[in-house]
């Protein structure tokens, strides 16, 4: 074996340590019990999927996800992303279930990574799907759900800035016929590139007026009072009915006590392509990287012949973890020293005092070593059950 | 896209459904609140490895692993273990920790499938490694935590079956001198395949007193006085030791209350090759299967240029999962029921109770549909807030 390899992981790949991994579990518990007192049941897909099902429906790029083949050469990933499996789930196993259906996942997704360059492979997402529910009220529920979950998980400061697909893609269509440049206004807005987004629009727009409503948008970014400025700039039925969706679950989140964590960008275009009306992104102050995203992709189910519309969102757990407060009580650590000569008293000793408490109780038989010799312990409680003249203490 | 496969998952793969999902996450919590109270703690490893680093120390065969290359072309795997990820991570950033290293895990493993016959591709497995400590106590330790851990899943009768390579391998050598055929003699042993061990020991061992030594070990399955036997029947300076090894572990079991549960064979031979001293199997009277396995494998840290040695088990989630009667508590469902008219108060209510309450709450916009055509829900309490006329119950 390559020398260099044997302590070596993949590109991408992380170890987590004892530490990190106990307040990952933690977090995960906490959610789930949140997720759960508002109807949202855990479910596990596989890690592997098959490329044409899972892998087509998730819309991520080929080149983006980790394929191999099965042994009659069918083309599987590792799954993406969580939303695409469930979808599958939903519109089978679980096809005559009553609608809405609300399931909630705490799993690991994969991305191929080009270089070590911080990117990781390997992710923690915790989230919801709402299925069969088109209301604005579904919409409010996942948003205060998220809000929740970040309130919970103590995060600091944060907020979720809230878009829609339909009032961009109207007012789009409304000035610009080509739904290839469309896509280009899109991408730039997408990659927050607003210099190139203005020069685009300038080039394609004609009409003073479309390029004035084009440009006004880049200002629509802030609070409600944003929705009725949006709406000053179009005539387009589809944009106009999207506003109206984003004020009906603007006023039910008063209810949520969820208002003061959300505002609005007109300009949000989620990186993944299968959203079709609300969409939104968590930001928190004490990280430059999002920390959840979702919105609404009523199209997705019908990729598994399903009608049904369906919503939700994903917390990136990995961001999380090295932002959260939320953390597992400090633990109490008895650490129960002993030689052969005290053996049985000392290892009945451990075995009673885990009977009785909640600490972590650890054994260490010493022998011939002296007990000076051993590291201290200074966050341990150390009990010695060693012959005369040993006892380190003594 | 190709309709049938549309809701086809991989050969071998299986989703999770809320109902054993819950009982999953429940389980293990409760098995890692007992490895903690043990000193073990949980950490995880990469879902991707190297095929020549961990795929190679797994010992699995390669026609077993899932492999694929990274961009580099260098050949990875889906991990087929976890002890040999945690055997890299301890080699390397644990490397300058004090031994002994309590570390436990929780965890999805893989299996290549050949067809669809029950057999599954991916795992569920919770475990616990002890490095870096080669005494009996060692292994009494994991054998009584493993004792203790089944008792906790409430699996019903279970027993803990032990052996020890050092007292097979000191038999088999003192009377079979080419290695091929002991391994042979082994694989025989591994699949229970008695005659054909018989046959084969008769067919290579002139003498009669070596053939009446290999075939008494077939004897060798049952209690505490099997061990006394086995010292019989050998001259072997390793097999004697390792009865010796056993006896002093048996000693201890007795401290921690995990004798009842433990018996002897010394024909039990593991199906991993990295196994060098005790080694045992758990089974249940519930299943045919076994439920958990481990052992001590003192050389597979020297993969990783570790001279440390190393014992754990791990536990067959997936089956326990099956016979466990260890479940959640069963929870109190709250539906909240409403119409548009009654939106703000419905919602307001369901709101308050998710604050005073830890039942799962359910909301339900009904609009157009009338109460009576919604299906009945029989094991939940359903509240509603419909327009006079409308409700179910009235």
């Amino acid at each position: 074996m390559d020398k260099r390899k044997a302590f070596e992981k993949p590109i991408g790949f992380r170890d987590l340590l004892p530490a990190v991994t106990a307040k990952k579990r933690f977090i995960e518990n906490k959610l789930q019990d949140l997720f759960h007192q508002w109807g949202y049941l855990e479910m596990k897909t596989p890690t592997l999927e098959y490329d044409e099902t899972v892998g087509a429906a998730s819309k991520i790029p080929g080149a983006k996800m980790f394929k191999l083949l099965d042994r009659s050469g069918n083309p599987l990933v590792l799954r993406p992303d969580m939303t695409s499996p469930i979808a599958r789930v939903v519109s089978s196993i679980l096809k005559d279930q009553e609608m809405p259906i609300r399931l909630s996942y705490h799993s690991n997704v994969f991305r191929a990574q080009e270089n070590e360059a911080g990117r990781i492979a390997e992710f923690f997402q915790s989230g919801i799907e709402l299925i069969g529910e088109g209301t604005p009220d579904a919409d409010a529920e996942i948003l205060a759900l998220a809000v929740e979950a970040l309130k919970l998980l103590r995060v600091g400061s944060f907020r979720l800035v809230v878009g829609h697909t339909g009032y961009l893609n109207g007012i789009l269509e409304e000035w610009v016929e080509d739904q290839a440049i469309r896509d280009i206004l899109k991408t730039y807005l997408s990659d927050k590139n607003m210099v190139g987004y203005r020069d685009k629009v300038k080039e394609v727009v004609s009409s003073e007026k479309g390029v004035k409503a084009l440009l006004s948008i880049l200002e629509l970014q802030g609070d409600i009072t944003k929705l009725e400025e949006g709406l000053e700039q179009t005539e387009s039925t589809s944009a106009r009915n999207s506003i109206d969706d984003l004020k009906k679950i603007w006023r039910l989140l008063k209810l949520y006590n969820a208002q003061e964590n959300v505002t609005f960008d007109l300009t949000l275009v989620p990186h993944l392509e299968y959203y079709t009306g609300m969409v939104f992104e968590g930001t928190a102050e004490n990280t430059g990287f999002p920390i959840c995203g979702g919105g609404r992709y009523d199209t997705l189910l019908k990729t598994f012949n399903n009608p049904q519309q369906e919503i939700g969102f994903a917390l990136k757990i990995n961001r999380i973890l090295d932002i959260s407060q939320l953390t597992p009580l400090t633990e109490k650590i008895i650490k129960v020293v002993y030689d052969l000569e005290r053996q049985e008293e000392a290892l009945a000793y451990a075995i009673q005092l885990r009977k009785q408490s909640a600490a972590r109780i650890e054994t260490l038989r010493i022998d011939d070593k002296s007990p000076s010799d051993l590291p201290s312990d200074e966050d341990k409680e150390v009990i010695w059950f060693v012959r005369e003249g040993q006892n380190k203490n003594e």
